[in-house]
């Protein structure tokens, strides 16, 4: 492997101090060197290929034009969008993202944020984050600029971008009470986290809203945003033995495995039970049966916290909290109740 | 937003100079510190919320202890695992990972590299590489450790980390002559990719050494691994009116589309056409009819890519390059030829 070509080759090369060609090779200084010395420095900087040290320009400046993007998992497919529009509207300001990823584990959350405000990033865009979270006040205290997105954390002082959970759900209830389900389980997510908390709360309001449920509860929690906890949960609804034509799952990973509970069971989705997700990943079109859910806009989500924590770093004011719009995405997962009728026309909320 | 505390303030607290609380707070440095003194200054260190500046930290060792990683697409589900699995081997030895997309974009790859370089990273995961690439000879003449992940380039300088495209191939191949498919036809990917090209070579090979399409060609390249580019090609096949009973595809996406041009058409898969994909892509088993596929294991490819990469780093030799083992796994897009019989007791290669 090649050495690398530093300050100091370039300056024996040119037959001048190492100081004059830093002057000479940075636009603000130039002016400080001869423009003849200046040309042949940087004839000789070009031919011997050398590259000037981004860390001794970060010392000079105290800017790194690095940020840090903490998710939960990096394969969990809602991210991998909300990450990519995080890196276009950095790359566009001339910023680069360090990724972590916290597997929901609190203590290597800390961890990863401890090691980025070490190494110097100029901000923090945190989509691990939960409704109580210490690494929200160590991020805090640090004096680092942050925002969460897709979630945010009980702080109201924490900028963060979010999608609205409650008018999502909203859709979903009047959906499924259109088609003339009255009896309708929910499979919510894990309570810390905002997401799981704001859902629930809104499919609460609203069965309460619609009349829906009469007969009872019907609501299991997943521990995790995942299929093997949907099937879980799915198992201990059929296992209860109330009587519900239709699952509300709190995400699209959890209606996946729902579906799959059911199959195994031999209960038709829709025919039997509807099921319904949330977020749209990628491929809720081409399962059997194509699930309805609730479309999240993820790479916009991303875009905009970007752009919220590229504001902060500036030092200009922005809202502290945006929340995007979503939309009812009905596929085949969901059909007319079983012995109830369609009474949409009349539905409203 | 609080200011940063600066090693000149912990100097000013502790009534020091800075340089004296440079050396106390390094590890290899402290000894030259009078032990009262160095635990007075990591005592007020600590109570300010000093952090040692890591740009200054990179201007002295000469590593940044970051790489970079480039890859055509993170919302391509192959991808994300493989950065999981990169991630996961570096932070083990205190490292982190800058993320790059270049939506196959040869210019955008470019650019972004010599971004990563002028950064200081000390070395390149590059999982966008063609066979034939500029930026593999910019990263060699910059003199920066480099990988290849996944796909690998022409030259056979450059370490890499790939599948076992042949065996892949040769087992999808057998698999379907199994079932008594003997006019198959083939939705290559784009050739000036290695996994494209290896995959569409073995194809060839196997054909051949199976006696398989007597009939004619039945070939069709996609410009990309998408699933419109799938369904374009599967409708370009279908068009040709050719004689087939199965459809190789040159990766899951694809194969994703075609499934989607028959199902238009109103063609039962696997009935009427047996289709393949290649890498198990997260939901190949939820759709609908779930992917016979060969599956390859990217968490692992880019944990072994993360391990060559630190070897390169640290001066010590490994191979050149890795091929990892791939497995067939069998689902519902595969059944055996109309008309055809089950004779795979005999088929050997």
């Amino acid at each position: 492997m090649k050495r690398r070509v530093t300050i100091r080759d370039v300056a024996t090369a040119a037959g001048v101090h190492p100081s004059t060609v830093s002057r000479a090779l940075d636009p603000s200084n130039r002016r400080l060197v001869r423009e003849d010395i200046a040309l042949r420095i940087e004839h000789v900087s070009k031919t011997l290929g050398y590259r000037p040290n981004s860390a001794a320009h970060s010392l000079r400046t105290n800017r790194s034009h690095t940020i840090g993007v903490v998710v939960p998992d990096i394969t969990n497919p809602i991210f991998p969008p909300i990450i990519r529009g995080i890196e276009d509207v950095l790359a566009a300001v001339g910023y680069v993202a360090i990724l972590g990823n916290t597997d929901g584990n609190k203590e290597r959350a800390s961890k990863i944020v401890e090691n980025l405000i070490d190494r110097g990033v100029d901000g923090l865009i945190l989509a691990s984050v939960e409704k109580e979270d210490k690494t929200v006040s160590s991020v805090l205290s640090a004096g680092i600029p942050m925002v969460t997105a897709n979630r945010h954390s009980d702080d109201p002082s924490v900028c963060s971008v979010t999608h609205d959970e409650t008018e999502g759900m909203r859709r979903i209830l009047i959906h499924l009470a259109s088609l003339g389900h009255h009896n309708i389980a929910y499979i919510g997510g894990p309570q810390t986290l905002s997401t799981g908390a704001e859902r629930y709360a809104a499919f609460e309001r609203y069965r309460n809203d619609l009349q829906l449920n009469p007969g009872g509860e019907l609501i299991v929690f997943a521990r995790a945003y995942g299929e093997v906890e949907g099937e879980r949960c799915a198992e201990e609804l059929l296992a209860c033995g109330g009587r519900f034509t239709a699952i509300v799952c709190a995400n699209d990973r959890l209606a996946v495995g729902a579906i799959a509970a059911l199959r195994r069971r031999q209960i038709r989705c829709p025919e039997d039970i509807s099921v319904t997700g949330y977020n749209d990943m990628p491929m809720m079109d081409q399962i059997q049966p194509p699930l309805t859910t609730i479309r999240t806009h993820q790479y916009r989500l991303g875009a905009e916290a970007a752009t919220v924590l590229h504001s902060l770093i500036e030092g200009r004011d922005t809202g502290k909290h945006k929340v995007l719009p979503v939309e009812l995405v009905i596929r085949g997962s969901t059909c007319p109740a079983r012995g109830g009728r369609e009474d949409g026309s009349q539905l409203q909320l």
